[in-house]
């Protein structure tokens, strides 16, 4: 008896440790006691030049998720911790809640589903908060469902998350904390996730004014047309990134991370912007922008200390603007969301 | 007396062999018998999705130009062979010509130059007839003069031997027929060109139908703004290109080949365009489209076989559409214009 229980114990393990769905007319494995951390890290959307095509993840900071089934059918929020009670407890109403429920939808699971939800991402910051919810909840149910999917076929779950979240369905945030490193949505339909290579060394610094912008109206600022001139540099830029990218040609990422699409017009709503953006190139940055719909602004560097140093002259501009913040320096990370 | 003359001759070799410009205010080494013949290759600018940002070079066809210095000042073109005398023999009008002119002028050199072209490439065919005629010259003339600039500082004077020929000044022909190789041009001000590097095996075949469609005409086509939602697939289309080619994978490039900006227009001047896309396609190119503004067309092919075959695909549906047609079949380029 108890060499069957731990029989169990290692068929489960090795069932969890793969990355290969098992097929859908399998009953997943399932374990009342089992209760799952999983993290997910924040993400820079756009990254200046690729609006909605571009992003890329960071070390830190990051959402937790605890995860576990419930004797009785529903999926619940029983706690979340960090939000400062801003975000809905109803479970299609949050996206960690409503990435799990699409899961299990899909995967015609009855069962119950508890999640606990620390929030360290700040919200309405540009650093993929609501992404990284969605995420880390879904990498922890998948675990606890036996890995019923690979972490890019995760992806449709959270999409439906950040529709609720945040009124349109983009993937530049989801993409680049589940699977890590940095990404390119070529397309969205259908949706075409490509990791592009960069060199190793390359680190960020997210500097997060306290001032709040949502998704929402920041998309809302943006004509929905464009000059087919400003068009034609901006696919240069896009291009020219991937290629500085792949070359491990800082100059050409430096000159490529310009953009005449969002932030002409996000900037407006960030005091201190174009201070910051000189602060951290004065420290040696090879490229600064707003950090998805912002207000955030990061940095890209090529090590751990002039992200630093830039970090820290992007908080003195800010401060001179009148906004107190708080810096994230990390590597990027290859990994994306993973089970603690 | 002998020795002198042998010795300037090698020191006049030395300094045609190298790529590094020599001082302005070096008098350039000239010689009146000397009769220097440089080619200049056909090029496919936009690659479907780059429209104005991407080009790349073939091995044939490509123009020929001969130069040599004249005793009187001024630049003639002496002779054109193969335009069927539809080219202005005035150097002024001439890309050719304008482009030598501009050399001279900026090199400080009152000597006159004749010029001799021999065009390979049909007129208004979208092969970069224009950009390859001025490039050829360029070539030679630098070649004769001494070497005073590299090839990428050459750009600037065909630069503007195009804003005559085409009414506008674009890269995408002459970089890639000067360089060689897959180009980028991420900005035009300033001037930003990138290599970006491709599978080796890569071949590209030309069809080329018989009606002619002039550059200025098919941009007049284009709309002056594009919807965002569409200008975000098409950057997010322009990254996947080049990190299809650098990543060697042949369906991510394929993917990439489409265009929303371009080709839904001129497309519609090209009898047999769809046609001739499946036809390529049903012979397994990886991608296929409108080579420059048209009325080639290309496809880029995985090798030389393939490549004839599509070329003989894309010919038979050009003739059901009423149009006799040349294809040209070539590896990609890799070293640009050359004197030979």
């Amino acid at each position: 008896m108890l060499v069957d229980f731990y029989l169990l114990v290692i068929i489960l393990n090795l069932k969890m440790n793969k990355e290969q769905p098992v097929l859908m007319n399998e009953q997943p494995t399932t374990n009342s006691q089992l209760r799952i951390t999983a993290f997910a890290p924040a993400t820079v959307a756009n990254v200046v030049c690729g609006f909605d095509v571009f992003g890329f993840a960071v070390e830190q900071p990051g959402d937790i998720v605890h995860i576990n089934w419930r004797s009785e059918s529903g999926v619940i929020i029983s706690k979340i911790i960090g939000d400062g009670g801003r975000l809905p407890l109803e479970s299609n109403k949050n996206t960690a809640g409503v990435a799990v429920i699409q899961f299990l939808e899909k995967a015609g699971i009855s069962k119950g589903v508890e999640i606990e939800l620390h929030k360290n991402l700040p919200l309405g910051s540009g650093m993929g908060s609501s992404a990284s919810s969605a995420v880390a909840a879904l990498v922890a149910v998948n675990h606890l469902a036996g890995n019923l999917h690979t972490k890019r076929e995760l992806v449709q779950f959270a999409l439906e998350a950040e529709r609720v979240a945040c009124g349109s369905a983009h993937a530049d945030n989801i993409a680049p904390s589940l699977i890590g490193g940095f990404v390119l949505i070529r397309s969205y339909n259908p949706l075409d996730i490509i990791s592009i290579p960069f060199p190793d060394h390359l680190c960020c610094v997210l500097v997060h004014p306290n001032i709040e912008l949502k998704t929402k109206d920041a998309r809302q600022l943006l004509k929905p047309t464009l000059p087919l001139r400003d068009a034609v540099q901006q696919w240069g830029n896009t291009a020219g990134l991937v290629a500085g990218l792949m070359k491990s040609d800082e100059e050409l990422i430096a000159r490529s991370m310009n953009d005449l699409v969002a932030e002409p017009a996000r900037s407006l709503l960030i005091p201190g912007y174009d201070a910051v953006k000189i602060a951290a190139k004065g420290e040696g940055a090879i490229g600064c922008g707003i950090s998805g719909s912002g207000p955030t602004m990061f940095a890209l560097c090529n090590n751990f200390s002039v992200a630093e140093n830039a970090g820290k002259a992007m908080t003195e501009a800010f401060g001179k603007a009148g906004l107190k913040s708080e810096m994230y320096v990390s590597k990027l990370n290859n990994e994306g969301a993973r089970v603690l």
